[in-house]
């Protein structure tokens, strides 16, 4: 079922096309990783991935969602990487820096990028709808982009100084530099599915545009919860900002996967449906990490969301709860806070319930995002990716 | 040679696409305006355009430049408008601002907004090559909107606190609000292009987003010549850094128009280069009018330029000059300038050749253009729009 047949995959340039300076194009098959869980599996049933689980000479299978994003960085940073090659040398420089690829003298480093969540969940829609995952590394490096995009502008405009252990992108080149790289690698995100001759590039390309307007919609909620007193965001409204700033992405990833595989309209509206599910749970959890995270794991000082005064959604939902915790949080957000007012704003969350709340609303939105894959995708053990991508996402402590 | 007969043009929803929510597309044939000069002559000979010109009744033809504007205005302002109102409400609001349609508090304004030189370009370069104008608003409404989204940005990379006299988008609703309506109106333009069922709506939208990578560059370069001393940037840097700032999405415009004309890759190079030519005797002119403009035409003060100690390319030919006056500007440029200095750095500007030199600059650039043009494009006197367009972009006052 892949649309991209060896020889004649999104590897071919357009022909007669009028297109701008040639790039190097997302090719079907790229260069074999040295990793394992490169091999993305496809076409296996669940049946005979149990069998290959037990054997001894297959690392791969049953390995999970850490070697499914594993094995997504291996299958998309050689195209990533090509991509960004192509940018103008200083704003290559600043996307390097900001990928963990070089310091900020433009030195090699690996300090480690992000998790890839999106990109393996692209390879794992399209997989789950019977299609060769490597017939969509195109879409899942334009995702990749488009998230990385998104991290460097919400960096400026919320300034904060730290992302991935290391001095944010405008904290090191300052904020036109910052800017000026996130609407470069926005527009290489387009520009390498626009150049994919494969048919269903056009309806990829409004989707991945109308996603990046929902993000933009999140972000300036956020931005505008900000401003607001406490008392003045609902939960509504909160859990609408998260869905358009999270989960628009994760289900636009899942989309394009099932659109790269061929899909019908129904189950593209499917995936994406899961994906957005997810998101609010992945969402959920970020904010409970956001409070409860390890430091030295999450590379943001203990609390950093509450001494922002951010309105998380399990703050909302503890002020929200009616209870003396609500009064004392609503107190706490009223005035900067130190160390100290952080740990007690943190246990007046717990207190008036927003902790658990937070946990029982991931699981919920998993349950029927489970649910509604399973309705979706014919073959349901080609959905284990997927739902081990989901499932890791709402447990993950970083 | 129209690739939009009537009822197939790009107002036919692509069929089965799997696309996002639907996006109201550019038609083939927008709401007649009121403005006779919204009727873009098609298919004129210049013969019969001259004809035209001497009756009484005719008052379209010959009008020239102002005209042209004022129809691509009327013609892609509908489209625009509508483009603009499937943004989520909260950008909408800055979007309707920057561009002139509403105050800051949302009410209705009319304080006119960019002079649609970029959407004229499209058209003049759809009907130069035999097609009918009105089949190339799609792409017109899409430069249109790429423009305003570098302008909300550069804004707030430059700190401009004024644009078209007023206060700019960042100095109103704030820098994050700025910055996400630009990302917006960026993927608003693409999706548009991209919703196009056209078969080339693929190498279109490639096309506008390698511009947009330029135009990052261009900016980019921009500023990182302001934080070099004065004699550290050479004109050849400048003269790049203007094509990428300036030319590129002028080229861009007329390849566009080309594109959506049917013409074939040659036919399309051609026309980028005209634009791109044509673009930095704008810039050129810009650049003057930067120094000596009318503050009550440009909406900025006199030698807002120079008090930005901003590396123009009259400027840089100015210091490059080996004069007396050079090693005046230079100094001039390296302290901050009262009323009185910049009078001054101007008058040195002018006796270090710095202004002959970008007039003549300009000239020879539009000379380069037409002549390319002419042998580029078959009907010449198709392409009178075009040049009048790119003969008004140098004569302009503000």
């Amino acid at each position: 079922m892949s649309r991209h047949p060896a020889g004649a995959g999104p590897a071919a340039a357009p022909s007669g096309a009028a297109g701008p300076a040639p790039v190097r194009q997302c090719p079907a098959f790229p260069t074999p990783s040295p990793h394992p869980a490169a091999d993305l599996r496809p076409h296996r049933t669940h049946r005979e991935a149990h069998m290959t689980m037990t054997s001894q000479d297959a690392p791969v299978e049953g390995l999970g969602a850490p070697a499914l994003l594993e094995g997504a960085r291996a299958a998309v940073e050689p195209e990533l990487r090509a991509a960004v090659e192509t940018l103008p040398r200083p704003i290559r420089r600043v996307a390097r820096y900001h990928l963990g690829w070089a310091d900020e003298h433009g030195a090699p480093a690996a300090t480690g990028g992000g998790k890839a969540i999106r990109p393996a969940l692209v390879l794992a829609a399209a997989r789950a709808l019977g299609a060769d995952p490597l017939g969509a590394v195109c879409p899942a490096v334009a995702v990749e982009l488009v998230h990385n995009f998104t991290l460097l502008h919400d960096d400026v405009i919320d300034e904060d100084p730290t992302r991935r252990h290391r001095p944010t992108a405008w904290a090191v080149f300052g904020v036109p530099d910052a800017i000026i790289t996130g609407d470069a690698m926005l527009s290489l995100a387009v520009r390498l599915l626009a150049a994919d001759p494969l048919p269903t590039a056009g309806a990829a390309v409004a989707r991945l545009t109308e996603c990046v307007i929902e993000l933009c919609a999140g972000q300036q909620a956020d931005c505008a919860f900000e401003d607001r007193p406490p008392e003045a965001v609902t939960l509504d409204e909160v859990l609408a900002m998260a869905t358009a700033k999270t989960g628009a992405l994760l289900g636009t990833s899942c989309a394009l996967g099932a659109l790269y595989a061929g899909a019908g309209d129904e189950a593209v509206a499917a995936l994406d449906a899961f994906g957005r599910e997810a998101g609010l749970a992945f969402q959920l959890i970020d904010d409970l990490i956001g409070i409860w995270g390890d430091p030295g794991r999450t590379g943001k000082p203990a609390g950093a969301d509450l001494a922002a005064h951010k309105k998380s959604l399990p703050v909302v939902a503890a002020l929200a709860s009616g209870t003396e915790a609500a009064e004392e949080l609503a107190e706490l957000y009223r005035h900067p806070m130190d160390e100290r007012a952080v740990r007690r704003a943190a246990a007046a969350v717990e207190r008036a319930g927003g902790r658990d709340w937070a946990q029982a609303a991931a699981a919920e939105r998993m349950a029927g995002a489970m649910d509604g894959l399973a309705r979706a995708v014919p073959d349901v053990a080609a959905a284990d990716d997927l739902l081990a991508l989901a499932e890791f996402v709402t447990r993950r402590t970083r």
